[in-house]
C-alpha cells in the first residue's frame, strides 16, 4: 500500500467535488490500485487546514459539510498570498506529495514552483498558472510531474490523448481544431436554431452556464487560455498576447457593469441572426472555434460546414478534432461535457492517478 | 538516460511500423523523454534475430529491407513455438524490457507470461491472447506492466481513455456501444448509400479491407474479440463463448471456400437492401455495433437513428461511445481511423512509452 499525501488549493465547486471524490473512491483506490490518499492540507481564499498525519475520513466529510453551508475550513490564516501556500507546500515533508490546484487564482504559481522544486508533483485544473510566461509553462511541465488535463475540456482525456496517443507515438499534430466552451456551444446552437442573441445570453446567465459577468465568457479569452495550454503542449512557444482573439461583443460594450450590458446586448441580435442566416444558405452553421495550426492560434466565430464534426456539435458538449500525420483524412475526434464540477474533478482525479504512479 | 530493451514477436506490417517508428523516433525520445529504445531481439513466424547488446540503427534497418524483400530475419531458429519464444524472451536479461507482442497469433500466451513473470512489461496490439480465458487476461493485466491500446481501435485511445480518464478517475461505466470495424464500417456505409451487398464485399476485398477470406470479418469474431477485452478492462468476468456474435451471412455459406461464398452472396443483396431501405424510411441506418451493458456483452447488426454518434460514423473510422455516471446526458466519444498499421504502431508505440516510464 502507498500513501499519497494530497495538498489542495481549492474548495469551491470543483474542490468540493474532488474531495467528494477521493472519499467516495478510498476503498476502490485501496483494493484496485494500492494507493490511499490522504490529505495532508486544504485551504479556501479564507484559509487553510492542515494536518501533517492526514485528515481522516470523518474530519474531512465535516470540513465539506462546514464548506457547503458557508462556514469557513480555517485552521490557519492563510488564504491564497504566495507566503501561505508556500508555507503549506512544507507540510507534507514527502516528496510523494501531489499538490492540487484547483483555484482560479493567479496567485498559485510561486506555490506550485516551490512544489516542485520539493520533489512533488502538481495536478492543475486553474488554467492561469500555465497560461503565464511560456518560460513558467516549461518548467512545471518539464518536471513531468505536473498534469492538467481539466483545464481543458474537463474530465474528456483532451490532454492525455495529445500527450501520449500523439506527441509520445512520434505522430506530430498538423493542426487543431475545437470548441472548448459549453456556455458558447449553447450559444451558437440557439443562433443555429434562429433564437435572438440578446435572449441566449440572458437564458444562459439564467442556467448558469455563464460567469457572473458573461462578458468573462463572451470575450473569448477563456478559450484562448485553453487554446495556449494545447499549444504549449506541443512545445509552440507562445504567449498569451499571441493568441489571436475575437470576442462575441463590440469594445464600446465592454465597459460598465452587467445591467448596462444586458440593456445594450440587444443592438447585436440583427448582425447574429443575419450571419446565421448566412451560413444556414451555405450549408453551414456558427461555431465558435479554437484553431491551432502552423505555430499559430486563433479564437472566434467561425461558419463550418454542417456535416463537419464541429457543425454536427450540439448544445453544451465541448469537442476537439487533432489532425496529424496517421490522423490525416479524417480526425482523430473527442467528444463530451467539458464543464461541470464533476467533469473537472474526474480529470483530476485521473491526473492524481496517473502521477501516484510516478510520485 | 534509460535504456529500455525491447523484444518483438512479429515483423508483418505492423511489426515493420512499429521498428521503422521506433527507428525515426529514436532522436526525438532520447532528447524528450531521455529514453533509449533498443531491440535486442525479433522474431516473425520463420524464425529470430538475437542481439544481447541490442541492434544498430543499420543493423534493424537492414532487417526491415529483408523483411519488406520477403527475406528471412533469422538468425536463430525459433519461430513462434512456445519453447523458442521463452528462450527469446530470457535474453534481454534485466526486467527493463518491453515484450511486443504484434502477431496474430495465439501461440504467444506462455511467452508473453513468462516475460511477466521475469519483470518485464508487454505491449499487446495482438488481441489473441487477451481473448483467451479470463484467468490469463487477468494474470496479464493485473501485473499493471500490461497494456493493449492497438487491440481496439488501433492508435484511437480507447483502452486508455477507458482505464485512465473514466475508470481510474472512479467514473464508472454504464454502457459502451461501438463501431470497431473499418470493413465493417464500409460495408454498412456502402448499404446506406444503396449498394448492393455483394458489390461492396467485392470491393472492400479489392481495396484491401478484408482478410483474405472475408468471412473472418463479416463472421463479426474480430469484433466480438473487441467487445471481450473492452468488457474485461472494466472488470466483467466473460469469457469469449459468452459474446453474442450476429454474423452477416447465414451459416449455409460459412462452408466451402472463398469462391464459393463469393459466388453465392448475392443471394443475400435483396435482404440487406429492403433492411437498409426499413432503417431509412424509419430515420435511421444499419451499423454493425459491439454493446456492452450489465455485463453483457453483444455484437451484431443494428439500425440506429441517423443523428446519433454511430449513426453519423461514414466510412472506415471507428467509434466508441461511452456512457458513464458523469457522461450520462451524452456520451464521451472517440472517433478516429482505427485500422491501417501506422496507427496501430502508433498505439504500440504509446504504450511503450507509458510503459517506459514504469519499468
Amino acid at each position: 500500500m502507498k500513501t499519497i499525501p494530497l495538498i489542495q488549493f481549492g474548495l469551491g465547486g470543483v474542490g468540493s467535488a474532488v474531495a467528494e471524490r477521493v472519499l467516495a473512491a478510498r476503498d476502490d483506490f485501496e483494493w484496485h490500485y494500492g494507493l490511499r490518499l490522504v490529505y495532508v492540507a486544504l485551504c479556501d481564499s479564507r484559509g487553510a487546514a492542515i494536518n501533517g498525519d492526514g485528515f481522516s475520513h470523518g474530519a474531512l466529510q465535516r470540513m465539506l459539510v462546514a464548506k457547503a453551508e458557508g462556514q469557513s475550513i480555517v485552521g490557519l490564516d492563510s488564504g491564497y498570498h504566495h507566503d501561505g501556500l508556500r508555507d503549506i507546500v512544507d507540510v507534507a515533508g514527502t516528496t510523494d506529495a501531489i499538490v492540487i490546484d484547483v483555484t482560479a487564482s493567479s496567485n498559485t504559481t510561486t506555490a506550485l514552483q516551490l512544489a516542485i522544486e520539493r520533489g512533488y508533483a502538481a495536478v492543475l485544473a486553474n488554467k492561469k498558472p500555465l497560461a503565464e510566461s511560456y518560460e513558467v509553462f516549461r518548467n512545471l511541465v518539464d518536471s513531468g510531474r505536473v498534469r492538467y488535463e481539466s483545464t481543458v475540456g474537463a474530465g474528456v482525456p483532451v490532454i492525455a490523448s495529445l500527450s501520449e496517443a500523439l506527441m509520445a507515438a512520434h505522430d506530430p499534430v498538423r493542426c487543431i481544431e475545437g470548441c472548448f466552451s459549453s456556455t458558447l456551444g449553447y450559444l451558437t446552437t440557439g443562433l443555429q436554431a434562429e433564437e435572438s442573441f440578446s435572449e441566449l445570453v440572458r437564458t444562459a446567465i439564467a442556467l448558469g452556464y455563464t460567469e457572473p459577468d458573461p462578458r468573462e465568457d463572451l470575450g473569448g479569452m477563456d478559450v484562448a487560455r485553453k487554446a495556449l495550454i494545447l499549444a504549449r503542449t506541443m512545445g509552440w512557444p507562445l504567449e498569451l498576447e499571441q493568441v489571436s482573439v475575437q470576442p462575441l461583443y463590440p469594445a464600446e460594450l465592454g465597459g460598465g457593469g452587467v445591467d448596462d450590458f444586458l440593456d445594450a446586448v440587444h443592438s447585436l441580435d440583427d448582425d447574429y441572426a443575419l450571419r446565421a442566416a448566412e451560413a444556414h444558405i451555405a450549408g453551414e452553421t456558427l461555431r465558435y472555434v479554437a484553431l491551432l495550426q502552423g505555430g499559430e492560434a486563433r479564437v472566434g466565430l467561425q461558419s463550418l460546414p454542417l456535416n463537419s464534426p464541429l457543425g454536427q456539435l450540439q448544445g453544451t458538449d465541448n469537442l476537439i478534432a487533432f489532425h496529424s500525420s496517421i490522423y490525416d483524412e479524417s480526425p482523430l475526434v473527442l467528444q463530451g461535457r467539458g464543464a461541470g464540477v464533476h467533469g473537472a474533478a474526474a480529470g483530476v482525479l485521473a491526473d492524481i492517478m496517473a502521477l501516484a504512479d510516478h510520485v
